[in-house]
């Protein structure tokens, strides 16, 4: 049996994966935010969409560069993860603040972060008005892994902790791999 | 150190949690399908963005109705899960031959599934082509929970076990919660 509650509570659908998302303005200044409200939705071409609240700075970024990279912490990045989703990049460089070390991309000029279980290299190439965010819906140009955590199937659970977000400080990482019959 | 890899390797963005998306047609008939890339897209509203492939018997049935479910399985809903995924509803009735029980919506005409997790109510706002796909973008109606399994703060990880998909027969759960620093 089911109970119905209030129709605007989102965490029914998390936890899910949580990223740092990179962004540059067209000065050249680079700023970091997590976002969970990510998902492939194409795979050919491989397509990313991306919800950003149009206030924060890294929209304004995206919006003058038409790019950004989704960076793939694991548990160790806890804390880091947790502070770039409630600071803003307006007051602080929270690239500097937090200790991240950037990395030069392969395609794209925005970098991407070292020390993470990879990245993906993204350039916009549509966007939907929702609500009072932006859907950046963005081809995915380049993939870099931890080659040790990456297997021909996907993340290795036992060496990938993949940061979930549940809801203000909770998070989760996947448990073991579950096998459904053929 | 990273290693690149195929830049159409989605799997780079899974495990993440995967449903069963309920439609219907405009003749009343009523398929099931799983799919994993849904995402919360706002919050005030409370839209979902749901990409579904334009050949499935799923796509056709939204766009007649402009209505759908997305139904939260629990990890003993794996083997229902990925059959729902590789099977057609052109070819079989997968509500009857998975022997899922449908359960009419408080706010839609499509009805949600019994002995999930919970299911949320979805109305079609907007679309957006993505190449072999079309984003859904839906308001969500309603929200519908098992009530133990449910907190102010979201699932309780301890007795929600949610399905979250890794990749073909590949799934895992979320494992404890773990809080970051304030």
């Amino acid at each position: 049996m089911y109970k119905t509650i209030d129709s605007r509570d989102y965490h029914v659908l998390h936890p899910r994966p949580v990223y740092l998302i990179v962004s540059r303005s067209k000065n050249g200044s680079v700023n970091v935010m997590s976002a969970s409200w990510v998902s492939p939705v194409s795979d050919e071409p491989f397509l990313v969409a991306v919800s950003i609240w149009k206030g924060s700075l890294t929209h304004q970024n995206i919006r003058e560069t038409g790019e950004f990279t989704v960076n793939i912490p694991s548990d160790k990045h806890l804390n880091t993860v947790y502070k770039a989703g409630v600071v803003s990049g307006r007051e602080v460089d929270k690239i500097s603040s937090l200790g991240l070390r950037l990395l030069k991309s392969s395609v794209i000029e925005t970098p991407g972060l070292e020390d993470m279980l990879g990245f993906i290299e993204c350039k916009v190439v549509n966007e939907v008005e929702v609500g009072e965010s932006t859907l950046f819906i963005a081809e995915v140009k380049a993939v870099h892994v931890v080659e040790e955590a990456y297997t021909r199937y996907g993340w290795d659970l036992n060496k990938a902790k993949i940061l979930l977000h549940h809801g203000g400080r909770g998070f989760t990482t996947p448990s073991k791999l579950i096998l459904a019959h053929r």
